[in-house]
């Protein structure tokens, strides 16, 4: 069965020469394409490509990355809820980092659900244009969405669903759980007995499983779980802000407070500084996210980080395996947060 | 002369027969299309659009906006330095935005500059995609970043460019001398008299242009221009964070600063706590650009809102509008910032 054959090919040599004629090109050039070889023109390249995936090259053998020759061009959907958020940024740079590995474009969009009748499905712009797949940024995918990405042919992954995602989803997530475990206790060894927190929307698993590590740091320091210390609000400024104002002006004040967020931790100081309290002098303060800011603000914020580039780029990946017809490793993860000690955080005042 | 023509078409019915053949589809579905119509399943939109294309229906006749047929699906990049900067999401936000509304999508990239040897040049990445134009935050723009652009007929449009762009290079900026002015007068008309600067790099115009403002409003003021209260630092924290300990401590020392970021400003604050001045009681700040947590840190921050969002949705439809072979308006323009006025400026404290 000797055939003049690339080794690990789908087609062989007559495939190769009928899309080096159909391009214009020699049998060499479309090798040099196929194998990723920078010595050919950009244009040259994606004409051959094109032709190339046309001919059935286009599924890369299991066990191996995509190849660059293929990905090369290719692009892959990030559609997140909102680009406002300061999350938004580092997802995008994440997802952004690992397609730029493989020469592949990231094409970035808004779900624009606020907008009323105008906004266009994002499955439908999915449709519209070449996309090889799709990171999803949303809090749950319904069963029609999902249908529509199989319908496209369309691999997926989500981060940070709302929810855990039925099996055959696959999702990328944070350590939630950890992170708030990890916070309170950097709060109870520090000699804290009295620590507030400010959970988010408790409907969301994420606040859930941060209060919960928070209520287990809490039995392990021995210390009582006092309903009147827990909170939830969103993840955004007013409402914590008031949260933050109650606990700090309760007659036995909690001399520390755990945010839900970066942002929530920021109203905890602006309603210190409103008190007349310091930071940490009088309260300490643990956010969760380290966004860019946690680090520019006096006093720098202890925060728990949330490796969001890396959720982003591990999608990304996931999405990469499934398109070469891989099954990665796993495709339901949590990346593990954790703390960042700064300023913000100190032992409590005596009493 | 009178043929079977659709009114405003590049190619008439017999054009669109040839489609609709070539697609399996009907005329009048073709025409639905090319209308923009909704009731097309989007696959066969998708495929019938290509193929308007390739039959040259894809120049719009000047006038007219992006003919939504032809846009949707269509694909613009938007390349950007680096995705790390606080100001990144906001200008993918206003891009985007531009983009949704006429159905098409934005191909997000950084320049990967940093990465040596292994970083692929954006313009290739470029040529490999279907992308149809492309909007570019890159300090400037090489003859041959120039030229290749215009053999891949992409048109193009710069964001903040660091210096003025030669005739013919069309770019959006934000107008930084009258924001400039706009900081320092605020801060002469609150009662200062010693007001220091704290700009960005030197050889940036952005940075001089917001310096020669401040210097303006000082004449205007009739107070002298001290050059001994005039820094120049990048616009990251550490250098702002010396140059403002420094300024802080002069003995006949500043009641405010105008600082060159948000950043900077927040640097400041840091100086003035670790100096146990208060903001603005002590010493008055305001910062330059209005990022979100410009709002949220305490005090609030006074500052020069720079409009990125407007400036990547201007500078996204100058592209569609060159795309669509008509002549903007302008292709030179900067938008005007706005002086935002919060909490962290206050008449200077009694002598």
């Amino acid at each position: 069965m000797a055939r003049d054959t690339e080794p690990g090919e789908a087609g062989g040599a007559g495939g190769l020469a009928r899309v080096a004629a159909e391009a214009g090109v020699s049998v060499s050039t479309v090798s040099k394409v196929l194998h990723g070889r920078s010595d050919v023109a950009s244009r040259t390249r994606a004409r051959v490509q094109r032709l190339l995936e046309q001919h059935g090259y286009g599924a890369a053998p299991r066990g191996r990355a995509v190849p660059t020759a293929l990905a090369a061009g290719g692009l892959i959907d990030f559609v997140i809820g909102e680009l406002d958020g300061p999350w938004a940024v580092q997802l995008v740079r994440g997802a952004e980092e690992a397609l730029h590995a493989v020469g592949m474009g990231l094409v970035v969009s808004a779900t624009h659900e606020g907008d009323g009748g105008q906004a266009r499905n994002w499955l439908d712009a999915l449709a519209e244009r070449p996309t090889r797949g799709a990171v999803l940024v949303v809090p749950a995918l319904t069963d029609a969405q999902r249908a529509g990405l199989a319908r496209l042919g369309l691999p997926f992954a989500l981060i940070a669903p709302a929810e855990e995602p039925p099996p055959g989803v696959p999702w990328v997530g944070a350590t939630n759980w950890p992170g708030g475990l990890a916070a309170t206790r950097h709060l109870v060894r520090l000699g804290h007995r009295r620590i507030a927190v400010i959970g988010g929307p408790p409907d969301r698993l994420a606040s859930r499983a941060r209060v919960d590590g928070y209520r287990s740091a809490l039995d392990e320091g021995g210390l009582p779980f006092d309903p009147e210390l827990v909170r939830y609000g969103d993840f955004s400024h007013g409402p914590a802000h008031d949260h933050a104002l109650d606990l700090l002006r309760l007659p036995d004040r909690p001399t520390a407070v755990f945010a839900g967020s970066d942002q929530q931790a920021l109203s905890t100081y602006r309603a210190a500084d409103r008190l007349g309290l310091r930071v940490p002098a009088d309260v300490s303060v643990v956010g969760f996210d380290d966004l860019d800011f946690a680090d520019w603000v006096t006093p720098r914020l202890t925060t728990v980080r949330t490796p969001l580039p890396e959720m982003a780029a591990l999608a990304t990946r996931m999405v990469l395996q499934l398109l070469a017809g891989e099954t990665p490793e796993t495709t339901r993860v949590e990346v593990a947060s954790e703390l960042v000690i700064r300023d913000s955080t100190a032992p409590p005042p005596p009493r």
